[in-house]
C-alpha cells in the first residue's frame, strides 16, 4: 500500500502530519511526500518546512493519495501540473482523500462531480461550485473518495482509512499507540459549539484556512 | 513570545506538529524549530523530515520550550549537548513543555525533580527514576512545567498553553480555526477503553513510542 501525501507552498502542517502519523503506522503502508519539486516545502505559518522526497512525476500509480489544505490551495485551483498529477494518480488509487480545503483541489481536478464531500467549515460552500455536494460532517466518504473537515479532522479521517485498509484491530492499535483520547480544554471546535460572535468574525475574515486566528 | 520546538533524529512527527499548529497561530508567537544541526531531521517512521531552521546554540533565552517524544529519546538521555541546551533554555522560559516521551528528556535534564508530570502511557513509570512524580493524566502542569501524554495529547497541551499565554478567547479562536472537534471512529485511545489484550501486547513490545503498531 503506497500512500502519496501532496505538499505545496503554504499548506497547513497538521492537515498532512495528522494523517501521516496514523497511516505510516499501518503495517505494510509506505508513505511518500511529494511536491512539484523535491526538497523543503514551507507551511502557511512560515516557520516550518516538511521535506518532499519525490517529485510529482516520480509518484505514479499510488494506492492512495491524500491532499492537505491550506491557503496555498488558492494558487493551484487553475489547471496545471498539480491538478494533472491528481487526475493521473486518481486513476490508480483505491482511496483518494483530502483534509480541509484540500477537497477544493480534488473538486477543481474534476474528481468530486456529483459526490458528497466535506471541507473546512469556512469554505464548505465553495465545494458546490466545483460540482460536489457539500456535507457538513467531520469525515465524508463517497465511494473511494474520503474527505475531512478542517485541519485536525485529518486524524479522524486517517483512522477511518486505516480501519478500511487493514481492519479495525489495526486501527485500534494505532489509536492506542498515538494515545488518541482527545480532551480539548475548550469547547469551541465547531461552529455549533463556539461562541457565535467568534464564528462570525472568522467567517468575515474570509480566510480559506491558515491565517492567524 | 518566542517558542522553541526541539527536533532530534527519530522524534515523533505529531508530537511536534500538533502543538506547532496551535501555538504558531497565537498572535505574537514566533516558533522556531531547533536541532543540534540545522536542516532536515527525520522522524521515527523515516518517511518524513522536518526542517530545523536554527542550531541549538542560536536559540538562547526562548520564552517557551517544547520537547516532542519519540524513540530517539533513548539516544539523548545521557548528558550531552541536548540536555545542556535544555537546562540553559529552561533558565529563561516562562513555560517548559513536553509531549509523550519528551518528558523523559526534561527529567534527564534534572528539570522535573519532585514535580508532577506525565508521559506516554507505556513509559509513564520511567519518569519516577528521573525524579518526577508520574501522573496518568492527559495534560499535567506543575508550575511552569507542562507535560502531555502520548503523541496526540500535544494538541490538548498546546490549547491549554495558548489559553494561559494569550487568554481563553484566543485559544478558542485557534480551536475553531483548526476545527478541533475530535470524533475518533474507534474508542481505543486510552488504556482504560482499549481492548485489554491490545494494551498488554503493546506493553510487552517495550516500544518507548514510535514503533509500528
Amino acid at each position: 500500500m503506497r500512500i502519496a501525501i501532496l505538499l505545496y507552498d503554504r499548506f497547513t502542517a497538521l492537515d498532512a502530519v495528522g494523517p501521516y502519523e496514523i497511516l505510516s503506522r499501518v503495517p505494510g503502508a509506505e508513505v511518500v511526500f511529494t511536491a512539484a519539486r523535491p526538497g523543503p516545502v514551507r507551511t502557511d505559518m512560515g516557520s516550518l518546512a516538511l521535506t518532499a522526497d519525490a517529485a510529482l512525476p516520480e509518484v505514479t500509480a499510488p494506492d492512495a493519495v491524500l491532499v492537505p489544505g491550506g491557503p496555498g490551495v488558492a494558487d493551484l485551483l487553475a489547471d496545471g501540473p498539480v491538478l494533472d498529477w491528481l487526475r493521473g494518480a486518481d486513476a490508480a488509487t483505491a482511496w483518494t482523500a483530502s483534509v480541509c480545503s484540500g477537497s477544493l483541489l480534488l473538486g477543481a481536478a474534476g474528481l468530486l462531480a456529483g459526490r458528497r464531500a466535506t471541507s473546512h467549515w469556512i469554505c464548505l460552500d465553495r465545494l458546490r461550485a466545483l460540482g460536489a455536494v457539500p456535507v457538513p460532517e467531520r469525515v465524508v466518504t463517497d465511494g473511494k473518495y474520503a474527505t475531512a473537515a478542517g485541519v485536525s479532522a485529518g486524524i479522524d479521517l486517517a483512522l477511518h482509512l486505516a480501519g478500511r485498509m487493514a481492519g479495525d484491530e489495526v486501527a485500534e492499535a494505532v489509536q492506542l499507540v498515538v494515545e488518541y483520547d482527545p480532551q480539548p480544554p475548550y469547547n469551541a471546535g465547531s461552529t455549533a459549539t463556539a461562541p457565535a460572535a467568534l464564528v462570525e468574525s472568522l467567517r468575515a475574515s474570509d480566510l480559506v484556512v491558515g491565517a492567524r486566528a
